[in-house]
């Protein structure tokens, strides 16, 4: 049931997958079982775009997910990055420009010049795949998470353009070959992994099995079943350099074993619908967590507060400064958020913001699209 | 969705799990929602026997799993080890005689004192766990599973004991207190380790998500799917000091990532009952198979000759030395058996004897009794 790149001749994506439910949500997004094989035969053919432009949203993320670490990501709904895209007679045939960057505080950081930016490695990326030479494209970056909090920033701006590039001319690109796209941004701005591209693009949950040949195994969380993030983001910038070099480069064979043995946990909460099994798991991590949550200031106290107030479970989402609680209920998740809130400011002095924000099962889609 | 032992007050196992659709199957194991708080209750009143004897069975299992090392593992059916066990005036009250013990080849080997027999020891923990102080047992073992073979010889003969004593006073006790006291059968024979005893006594596959509460997670390969078990045992005693010092005692992060996402894969693969999936995550443990494999002559020419075969997957069953592949088609299982036979002479200078097996969904269970 992976959804794989090279060596198989085509995808299997079983019916009851939500990323084969979802394609009615997703415009035109093609997961097709033998599309890879066609596009290798008219690979040259460059298609005609079929809108003028399209505005497309993609969600942020929570990557890592304690023991899930460097493998495991979900998208989060109502939370994300917005691109407008429109075909441009003043842009150069077959290349991007981008044209303005809004959008939360430190956006401004950005640079507007494609090959620097996240949401223009994958628009490049995309029209590269699409062979597209004859048209030019402006792109519009609307930021609706802020740079380095740990949510997948940079995966939701890659996500986002993917997709509107794909769209405009007509969404003939399979889901794959989008991550691909984004993962060549992800891998300049913020290191080859794919655990948050991937559920940026495809939604849900998204365990990254391989990288040479990408091989990417949805799991299924039960549509019937609630999942609420509480999201609480403190003013914090963590220090990417040290969040990476608190990571023991050993590991002992007993921690490895109990880490493994809570990721197959993890997985089969996600897939069995079992939220106190999931939470469980999420806060069981023995290798990354202990490292990196004493350099956020506050973040055991944080984790504590959460598991007081009732929340299933909690560990720093991707590389921090976010902490990640999950619950079944929204109201609850609010509390949840509250007790953090003031335990980042009692325990760590930080300022931070609580929101509460179910599962994304779809992933990066079209919002608006303007027809030619 | 797992099953706890201490922190929670009841079991909750959801109406669709084959543990509790086989329990139709398993005469009367009580995998009842409250019992264990009515036990601490009841503790102290002795049960009568309902029968006069019984006879069990437990199957053999495959535990380790490839990236599934020390928490994983899964029962296959059809071969494994019985019990016999007779209410004994002659056998002091409270007190369990092993009569016989009969079967393959080095069963001669085993302590017929109960007290230093697998078999034995799990019977006396149950009894305490009952509290049976008026009446002797005599048990008679029947060994269909080689002793070190890496396919849970002694967690078989411990299981078909467990349930025996249970049933033969009206299967009071919940699976999991059976393998607790399997458990400590093991500790004393072949280490403490749950991950052969908690399937051989619950069936599918079990995941061991903790020891201290025990919390088993059993995950169901969907009933509508074949899963066979090609099984070869050459004969060679595999070296277990040599194959525990094998062990890294440190492992690198990469191993570790890489190991940890193989082993939420074969959770997703297992769940999902995508056999493809479940082969590769099976054959790609980067920590464990390399060091151990070279142990075994010729195991990696097996494993090679396995998959040449068409098998979907092969690593070690357990410790060692039998090999384990995996297919949906028993006839295919046999031609692969074959080549894997063909392989241990090759290149390990080994006779060896394959067998095709099923999942074995059900666990110990009773085969025959004679009321009272």
């Amino acid at each position: 049931m992976a959804i794989c790149h090279h060596h198989q001749p085509s995808f299997t994506i079983p019916s009851s997958f939500p990323f084969t439910t979802n394609l009615s949500n997703k415009s035109r997004l093609h997961l097709p079982s033998s599309f890879r094989c066609n596009l290798s035969v008219t690979t040259n053919l460059e298609p005609e775009p079929v809108y003028t432009a399209v505005k497309s949203f993609a969600p942020a993320t929570v990557a890592n997910l304690g023991p899930g670490f460097d493998f495991l990501g979900c998208a989060v709904d109502g939370i994300g990055d917005y691109v407008t895209l429109k075909i441009d007679p003043q842009v150069h045939p077959g290349e991007v420009s981008i044209s303005e960057i809004t959008g939360t505080g430190n956006s401004a950081k950005l640079s507007k010049n494609p090959i620097w930016n996240c949401a223009g490695i994958a628009a490049i990326s995309v029209m590269k795949m699409l062979n597209i030479r004859s048209v030019g494209l402006s792109l519009s970056l609307e930021k609706g998470l802020p740079l380095g909090s740990g949510l997948g920033s940079s995966a939701a701006s890659a996500a986002a353009a993917a997709i509107a590039v794909n769209e405009i001319f007509g969404g003939k690109l399979p889901a794959l070959d989008l991550v691909l796209a984004g993962l060549e941004s992800e891998a300049k701005v913020s290191g080859y992994h794919a655990d948050n591209i991937a559920p940026a693009i495809m939604g849900g949950f998204v365990l990254v099995r391989s990288y040479d040949p990408l091989e990417l195994i949805p799991l299924q969380f039960p549509v019937d079943k609630n999942l609420y993030f509480v999201l609480v983001n403190p003013e914090f910038e963590a220090p990417t350099k040290k969040m990476r070099a608190a990571l023991p480069k050993e590991i002992t064979m007993s921690h490895h074993v109990w880490n493994s043995s809570q990721a197959g946990a993890l997985v089969a909460a996600v897939l069995q619908g079992d939220l106190k099994g999931f939470g469980t798991a999420l806060s069981s991590d023995k290798i990354v967590e202990p490292r990196r949550a004493p350099l956020i200031p506050g973040m055991d106290a944080v984790k504590k507060a959460a598991l007081e107030a009732g929340a299933y479970g909690c560990t720093i989402s991707g590389a921090g400064p976010t902490a990640v609680a999950v619950t079944d209920d929204e109201e609850k998740g609010r509390e949840i958020g509250e007790k953090m809130v003031e335990a980042f400011m009692a325990e760590g002095n930080l300022k931070a913001l609580a929101m509460v924000k179910q599962l994304d099962r779809v992933g990066a889609r079209l919002v608006s699209s303007i027809p030619r």
